[in-house]
């Protein structure tokens, strides 16, 4: 049988079936942001890998080292984030073509040394390979939660409030001017340098799961938007067993994201829904504190904003701004084969 | 300036300069075999990662899915090892062609999963992601260990026994017959076999470093044999500030490498020195606790060897069976560029 076949998904469910699961130490294995290993002490742990992969992930001619060395760091402290716990240390894995200028490999470490210190990460070590000709970039991140606050995909009730920290879509559209150098884009030129950094430079909600980590509200489930909300949405509400309403009107969006909508001719509900890397939080809460966590969020930098509720019946409807109902069978968003 | 002037280490050395070091937990960063980040509980936490580059580190000519699979996890469990650490969980990180058989990966995974179940290991998570043209394989393998137990490289002091476990040399004469499938080897192919097979399926010294770990031995240090007995002594005794004596006579041989070595003209003492993936325990014990310490592994499987003793004068001398002293300025063995 060829992967095409049986996507990402399915691959991942089919290889997990050969792993023997030992022991009771392992909280959480397979299926969400991060899996969770407890401690001695009571704490959680939790771990997250992802690789980064050139001209498949990024285009050394579009992206600088200090960019790569960032963006790997911050994509996988997206994703302990997105368990409710604090990044502690990481090891990265280098595989580097044999014509690798040492300069360059310096510019990556700065660009991985300042996203360890905005995301309070220790680079404990690693391991350096040589490649046939790609470039590869490994990072394993270790987090750590106290039980009561680990936050997981499953646990959305019916009823509960849907939200989402900062905005949507930046990344995706950055992507798409990167991916067309040919193409006359209409509209501000700092705007498209906003959405091309957002997408280069992304940042992970550290501080913003730390507040809500902290505070008495009653988050019921969370997820880091990394393949699009459309399809993250998808997971969480799969692990949940429920459905969802979802409301285009309400999706924060970033002004320069409209306005190079706009001037484009391009569908900003579509592209936000679908479009992937926003490295936002996206989680469920008891419908009974979005007042109060609302307010909390005032003046605190991260904007976030409520975008739909959750329902018991199963499936997402997708309310437009003209007031259409439309149901999403298959989210849209990013399948990495 | 280009990768090669600076060679692997000197590489790693100045990455690390750009890393800051942040949290008094890390207890070891960079420079063992094995970072250490201490737990609230009072434990420690091992972590390492090696990562396998196809038609770099294996070949998928001579290597079964199957054996790809367990070497990758027995390669990060002899780090771990290492430490005097117990291997808990691991996550990996899959690089994949797009033109892969999905019954490809189910034989790679069916390989790590028997590691895993061998060496204690619960496979927790990873990243799956496409390659442009070649396979990769990066690991990542958390242990633990009780503080006072914990085993690194510094610490071996004037007097005090090298020992070794199992035999050396194997695994590099395994792969140079891998290497020549044109040459014509005289000996057994049985031999031949068990050659390979050493190389391509090499174990994990796990139940030795717990019985080690548990006993009231006074182990001073320890490193895992994976670039060569040579260049990871001279880690250790550096590690440590320290030289030693190293006895060629004393070398644990297996007969199939012997018996080799003698057929086809080969030097077996520069070939176990410089050859290497050989996966055992290279350590470093009171001279008192030494007769002890062979006692107590009579009968256990695993054979124990004293190979040298530790000296306070730096560098290595390697005695030779005709009984000459030849001083080992730099101890041969892999770079990875
Ligand atoms: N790219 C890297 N970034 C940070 N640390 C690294 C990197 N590569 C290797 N290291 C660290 O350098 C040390 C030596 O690495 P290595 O020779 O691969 O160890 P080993 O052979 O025991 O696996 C280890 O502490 C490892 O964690
Ligand atoms: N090759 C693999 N082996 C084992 N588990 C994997 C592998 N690839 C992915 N996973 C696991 O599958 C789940 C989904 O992976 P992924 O979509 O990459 O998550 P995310 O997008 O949140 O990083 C995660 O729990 C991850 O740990």
């Amino acid at each position: 049988m060829d992967l095409d076949r049986l996507g990402e998904f399915g691959l991942i469910a089919r290889l997990a079936s050969h792993i023997p699961h030992r022991s009771r130490r392992v909280v959480k294995g397979i299926g969400d942001d991060c899996a969770v290993y407890s401690q001695p002490g009571g704490n959680y742990l939790v771990v997250t890998a992802d690789a980064l992969i050139e001209s498949v992930h990024f285009d050394l001619n579009t992206t600088t080292p200090e960019q790569l060395g960032w963006k790997t760091v911050a994509v996988n402290a997206s994703d302990v984030a997105a368990m409710g716990a604090a990044p502690r240390f990481a090891v990265v894995t280098l595989g580097i073509p044999k014509t690798t200028k040492v300069n360059f490999l310096d510019r990556l470490y700065k660009g991985l040394g300042r996203a360890c210190e905005a995301f309070g990460v220790d680079l404990v070590g690693g391991d350096t390979v040589s490649t046939p000709e790609h470039w590869m970039l490994s990072l394993t991140m270790l987090g750590e939660t106290r039980k009561k606050r680990l936050f997981t995909r499953k646990g959305a009730k019916a009823g509960d409030a849907i939200l989402m920290t900062g905005t949507v879509g930046d990344s995706a559209l950055g992507l798409q001017i990167l991916k067309s150098p040919g193409k006359k884009w209409s509209g501000s030129p700092a705007d498209r340098k906003h959405l091309i950094q957002r997408h280069l430079e992304p940042t992970a909600r550290v501080k913003e799961t730390a507040k809500l980590a902290k505070s008495r509200l009653r988050v019921t489930s969370m997820i880091d938007v990394s393949d699009g909300l459309g399809q993250d949405l998808g997971h969480l509400l799969s692990a949940s067993e429920v459905g969802a309403e979802l409301w285009e009107a309400s999706l924060p969006l970033s002004k320069p994201f409209e306005n190079t909508c706009i001037k484009n001719g391009l569908e900003a509900g579509e592209l936000a829904l679908g479009g992937g890397e926003d490295y936002e939080l996206l989680f469920t809460l008891k419908s009974e504190d979005v007042k109060k966590l609302l307010r909390s969020f005032v003046n605190y930098g991260t904007p976030v904003t409520q975008i739909g509720e959750v329902t018991a019946r199963q499936g997402v409807v997708w309310v437009r701004t003209n007031g259409r109902r439309q149901t999403l069978r298959k989210p849209a968003g990013f399948n990495h084969f």
